[in-house]
C-alpha cells in the first residue's frame, strides 16, 4: 500500500451521530485492521473530539473537519439540496468530488444523501434518474447482492443491465467473488415469462457479450437460496421484496419469542438451546451486512442504516474501503462503456412477443 | 339451508390425485361439518371409488363422474386448452358453467387451470387478461389477502381497483371480516410515492365513492404486520413478494433446524421446548391457508397447491364453500358495475405528476 485510502465520514448522520460513528471507526479497525486507511470526520468538532478521546485507536487515524450545520433526519430532499451546503453530509460528499477522499459514508437521511450525492458527484450511468441502492441479503450460501432496492421506481431494460454491471463489480469488490453470477428477478424462469423490460434485459445480458456470468431469470425464493450472487430488479419490486422479507423475518422471530416464553417448560428448553440460537442469530445479524452503497455515481458513497450500532457502522466503513481499494469505479465505467457500444442491440423490436402464459 | 351447495372437484389434479382429494373431503367434513354440501368428483371412477370405500363420511356426500382423461401437471396451457376437453379438470369447470355446481376446486397445473377456466367461464372483470390469484398470508393479526400474486404481469390503475373490489369481497366471505381494510402496496406511504398506476389506483379508491374501507399505501413489511386485511398489487410484484417471503421463511427454518440439531445441548433444549415450537408451527402451517381462488371469472374456481395434503385440500374446499355461500359473485359484480360507472374519474391527466422523491 503506497498512499493511504481516505474515507470521509458524516459524523453527525444517523440517530446517534458521533457516539456511533467514532466507535464505528474503532470497531472497523479492531475487526479489519484498517492498514493504510485514514478518516476525515465532518461535524461538530467538540462532540467528535470528546468521542475520539475515548477511542485512542480511532484518534490515531482520524482528522476532524468542523461544521455546525447538520441535515435533519426528516428533512425533505429538495430542502436538503437548497439548504444543506456546508453541512456534515454535504462536506463528506464534497471531499470525494474534490479528490480529497476516496469514499464517503453517511448514516444520514437517505433521500437527502441521494439528492446531494447526485447533485455533487453526478450520475455515471446516463440512464439512471438517481443512484441505485444495493442490499446485501443473507442466504443459505452466504450473501447475495440485490439491486435496486428503492431508488428508481421504474427501470427500463438498459437500466436493469446497468444494475447488473454495477452489482457484479460491487459483489466482486466487497464479497471477494471473482466471477459473480447474475440473475434477473422474474415471475418464472422460462425465457418468455415476465414483462418486456425484464425479457429485453435478459436478452442483452445473454447475448450482448458484456462478459458477465449471466445465470438467467430467478424467482423470489431464489434470493434466500443464494441461487446467484447478484439479483437484478427494478427499484419498485426490489424495495417491496426487501421490506416484505424484513416483515416476514420479524414475524417469525416474534412468533418464536412468544413460543419460547409461553410457559416454564418452553423457557427451560430455550435456555438450554440458547448458545445454538445465539450462533444462529449471528448468521442473520443486520450489523454484519449493514452498508448499502449508492451505485451509479461518479464517486463512492455508502449509506449506513440510521439506527445502526458501532459494529454496523464499522461494516459500512469496510464496504467503502473495499470499494475504494478495488478499482470498482474503473471497472464499472469500462463495462458501462461496453454497454453503450451495444446500443443497436437494444432495439425493442427484437424482443420476443409472447406473454407470460403462452 | 334449502338446496345443497354442490362443489365440483378435479379428483385427478395435484401430485397425489384421489389419494389426497378424497381424504381432503373427509378432512373438510370433520373440521367444518359440511352441512348442506355435496361433491362431484371428476376422474377415474375405479380409483376414486377405491378411496371412497375407505372414507365412509365422504362416500355419503360424493357423486362420481367418470373420465379417463387427465391434464398432466407439466402440460402447457395452450396445449391443455386444445386437448383438455373431457379431462377431469375441464369437466369440473364445465359443471360450474352449466350451473350443476356452485364452485370447482382443482390441485392441477395452474397455467392449464387458468386457461381452461377463462375459456369456459370467461372473465367478469373486463380489464383483466386472466384471473387474479389471491394468497392468504399469515400475519401477526391473523390472515391478510394479497392479490394478484402471479397471473397478471402488468396491471393498470383500473385493474388494481378491480383487485381491491375482488379482494374485499373474498376476505369478507372467507375470513368473516365485515368491513375489510384495503391497502395498495407501494415503496412508501406518502401520497406522491410510487409509479403512476399505484397513485392513480389510490386516488380512485380514496375518491371514487366505491365504499371500500381504503387505508392508503402500505409497504412490504406491512403485509406480515397485518396492517390491512387486503393488500392490492400487480401480479409481477405480488408473485415476487410471495415467493421472496416463502424463501425467507424456508431460510430461517433451515437455520433454526441446523441450530437446534447442532450439538447435544441444543438437541436437549429443542426437545424440551418442542410442544411450544409445535404450537408455533401451527400458526404458520401452509395447510391451514391452502387454497387460492382465481378471481375475476364468472364462476368460483379455487386452486389448491399441487403438493397439498388432505388437510390442505380440505381447506381449499372450505374456501370454495364459503365463497359459494356468501354471494361473493353478486357482490363483486355489483361493485365492478359501480367502478365502470366511474369511468370519467379514471382519466390519467388528473394524476399527480410528482415523482417518488419530490
Amino acid at each position: 500500500m503506497t498512499s493511504p485510502i481516505i474515507i470521509s465520514l458524516d459524523a453527525m448522520g444517523g440517530d446517534h451521530g458521533p457516539t456511533v460513528v467514532v466507535p464505528g471507526v474503532a470497531d472497523y479497525l479492531r475487526r479489519h485492521g484498517g492498514e493504510g486507511v485514514r478518516f476525515q470526520l465532518h461535524g461538530d468538532a467538540d462532540r467528535i473530539e470528546a468521542e475520539l478521546a475515548r477511542h485512542p485507536t480511532a484518534r490515531a487515524v482520524c482528522d476532524v473537519r468542523h461544521t455546525d450545520k447538520v441535515v435533519a433526519m426528516d428533512e425533505k430532499p429538495a430542502q436538503a439540496m437548497r439548504r444543506g451546503k456546508g453541512s456534515s453530509l454535504w462536506n463528506a460528499i464534497e471531499t470525494v468530488k474534490a479528490g480529497e477522499a476516496h469514499a464517503a459514508v453517511s448514516a444520514g437521511n437517505t433521500g437527502a444523501l441521494m439528492a446531494i450525492s447526485k447533485l455533487i458527484l453526478r450520475m455515471s450511468a446516463p440512464g439512471l434518474e438517481r443512484p441505485a441502492i444495493v442490499a446485501s441479503w443473507p442466504t443459505l450460501r452466504g450473501v447475495t447482492a440485490v439491486l435496486d432496492v428503492g431508488a428508481n421506481v421504474e427501470s427500463d431494460a438498459e437500466q436493469l443491465v446497468e444494475f447488473a454491471i454495477m452489482g457484479e463489480a460491487f459483489h466482486q469488490a466487497v464479497h471477494g467473488v471473482e466471477r459473480p453470477t447474475v440473475g434477473v428477478l422474474n415471475v418464472g424462469s422460462e425465457d418468455m415469462k415476465g414483462h418486456e423490460e425484464v425479457r429485453e434485459a435478459a436478452r442483452i445480458l445473454r447475448e450482448g457479450g458484456l462478459g458477465l456470468a449471466y445465470h438467467g431469470f430467478v424467482e423470489g425464493d431464489d434470493i434466500a437460496k443464494g441461487t446467484v450472487d447478484v439479483v437484478v430488479t427494478d427499484g419498485f419490486t426490489g424495495n417491496i421484496a426487501l421490506k416484505t422479507a424484513e416483515g416476514v423475518a420479524r414475524f417469525i422471530s416474534t412468533l418464536m419469542r412468544e413460543a419460547l416464553t409461553s410457559d416454564l417448560q418452553a423457557k427451560l428448553g430455550a435456555f438450554i438451546a440458547m448458545p445454538a440460537l445465539k450462533r444462529m442469530g449471528q448468521r442473520i445479524d443486520p450489523s454484519a451486512i449493514n452498508g448499502g452503497p449508492l451505485l451509479g455515481l461518479n464517486g463512492i458513497v455508502v449509506k449506513s442504516h440510521g439506527g445502526a450500532d458501532a459494529k454496523g457502522f464499522g461494516n459500512a466503513i469496510r464496504i467503502a474501503v473495499d470499494l475504494a481499494r478495488s478499482g470498482y469505479l474503473d471497472k464499472v465505467s469500462r463495462n458501462l462503456g461496453r454497454l453503450a457500444a451495444l446500443e443497436p442491440l437494444t432495439s425493442p423490436s427484437d424482443a420476443p412477443m409472447q406473454d407470460a402464459h403462452s
